[in-house]
């Protein structure tokens, strides 16, 4: 049996709300009238609404609902760089546009990213101010492919007040920042105001089956719209990602805590192991990144032994570096459905087996 | 009372499969298995399996999914210009890249559309003929905008080989394919063995929620996957669309030809009314254009009476013209829940209330 399989074959999980099934839509929508009218075309009850909640939630003039959060912040980059005329535009190395979306932002727009910070840590407010002039500074906060760091918040404040006074616009990559509230100890709406512009995702600790919300002032929100209709993303009804994005935002919302509690105290059990470690070593949101000693087949072959014996999964693949395996752990509601001994059990295994 | 709402408040459309709300989505997962795998970033089962059924239906060698006609169309004709490295491609002033897509090709492609036959008609061979070198010639069929025009099939055929000949890509605008092969007496293969690439929707005469098909050969398709994830428009689950597309295309994938007789049988009854008319004089598909002598205010009056009276919509919007008005009437399921004794009511109220 190989590692995904066994993975798939688990009744638990350590990470995510479960597996990611037709059940997940069905249930958003048992308790939806029939009657309901669809969106159309971005307009209507379900998508004007839902839009005006995540405004206010997120502190923004605006909203708009996207199919996907790759559309919504290469059109955010976009309109950055026409308003000031400017083309290039500055993230992280492992930002999402610049890894997971085949160069999409340069083919469609011609945009010249600069790469800042590093490909093992956060950028950092020398390296933001010693930026030349960029139209946007692109912020993803926790920083997933890192493991989930987030700056310090006064340094996020430095940074912002820094953009402000050189005309740099600050974007938020909040595909997780619902995630970040436990530890920043802040509102959404206080994270959002130090940025101009704000994406979030329905579908990471939220749980939805896709979409995203694009926030900002709405002038930006008027012009995404219409890039929106652009890209084929203004499909006739969204309703199929809007009402299960805010079903579950309505049922996660205030669970981001207990998932973070829950991540900590998940890799204090691992750093306990032996040749197993995470970063961030204390975590700061609901997500690390865990690490075990140990080339590719050795590690699977040990994981995948300890989730057939205690049903638990702990990842369906690892990514392999020099002298040791890494995997990604996310916690949802997967991990509040594992009682106390059956998570010892797993730590057992876990110290045996090696 | 406006017309919209009058139109809002019947029991019974010509137009149409019933109104576009949440049951349509819910009917569609009645009967799916909650434990059913979502699609994943454009693999697994439910997205392969369509996949496949549509490239086989299709006679192409292979198929992609995609959100929406918007941007399956534009990754065409990108992926077109790509290949032959040239950047003019040539459609119907009509065609919905130019009139519904707020400019999306040129703003992110750089493509320079040259526009082919009038505002009033189809494109002919003559003027295909006297194309200078394209990459692609996009062809509609039925041509939407002009009420639903379809060229004779040997017409077609003499464009295909022409396009042929001279090494212009020939993409088909098949939104509403499967409408067209009642008349034309054909399968879906045949028209589609005409053509280099081409587009069909589930949400026309299928009645899905939204999404589109993208057929062509291989190496096309591979590259429209890629375009696909630039555009963001490769979700993590598109099952949201796909098994609503699947289902609706299974219940009325034999009915064009019902829809269509109707169609025709309907425009004969409008056609025998003092100052109305329709275009196409006889339907070739389910749709076409009818046209009303009045004014705006007047023509709207008439119809919101007509409507409140019989209980069954003609249309909740016209669009004015010189002396006269105009709307769009597309046969489907609605139809079809109207009994003879409603409809002559129908035209017996239309008849007295001019």
């Amino acid at each position: 049996m190989d590692l995904r399989t066994s993975y798939q074959q688990t009744t638990h999980q350590l990470s995510g709300h479960g597996k990611r099934n037709v059940g997940v839509l069905q249930r958003a929508f048992e308790q939806a009238d029939p009657e309901q009218t669809s969106d159309h075309y971005g307009t209507g009850e379900v998508i004007e609404q839902f839009e005006q909640k995540l405004a206010t939630r997120l502190g923004t003039e605006a909203a708009v609902f996207f199919p996907s959060g790759t559309m919504a912040q290469q059109i955010a980059l976009r309109i950055w760089s026409d308003k000031t005329g400017n083309r290039s535009v500055a993230y992280h190395p492992l930002c999402h546009l610049e890894i997971h979306e085949q160069d999409g932002l340069r083919q469609l727009h011609h945009l010249e990213p600069l790469l800042i910070g590093g490909a093992d840590r956060l950028m950092t407010l020398e390296e933001v101010k010693a930026l030349p002039d960029v139209a946007c500074l692109l912020v993803e906060l926790p920083q997933r492919e890192l493991g989930g760091y987030l700056p310090p918040f006064d340094e996020l404040e430095a940074i912002s007040r820094h953009c402000r006074d050189r005309g740099i616009h600050l974007h938020l990559d909040g595909a997780r920042l619902f995630e970040t509230l436990p530890y920043y100890e802040k509102t959404a709406e206080e994270v959002c105001a130090l940025f101009d512009s704000v994406y979030v995702s329905f579908y990471k600790g939220i749980g939805g089956v896709a979409g995203a919300i694009l926030g900002g002032p709405k002038a930006f929100c008027d012009e995404a719209r219409i890039w929106k209709r652009r890209y084929g993303g203004d499909l006739i009804g969204l309703y199929p990602y809007i009402t299960p994005a805010d079903y579950y935002y309505e049922l996660r919302k205030d669970r981001m805590g207990t998932y973070y509690e829950h991540a900590k105290a998940l890799a204090t059990r691992f750093n306990a192991l032996d040749g197993v470690w995470t970063t961030p070593d204390v975590p700061v949101t609901n997500m690390f990144h865990l690490h075990m000693n140990g080339d590719a087949e050795t590690v699977s072959n040990w994981i995948e032994r300890v989730q057939t014996e205690t049903g638990i999964g702990i990842t369906g693949y690892v990514v392999p570096h020099d002298g040791h395996c890494s995997t990604e752990i996310s916690v949802g509601d997967a991990f509040l459905d594992i009682d106390t001994s059956r998570l010892d059990k797993l730590f057992e295994v876990l110290s045996h087996q090696q």
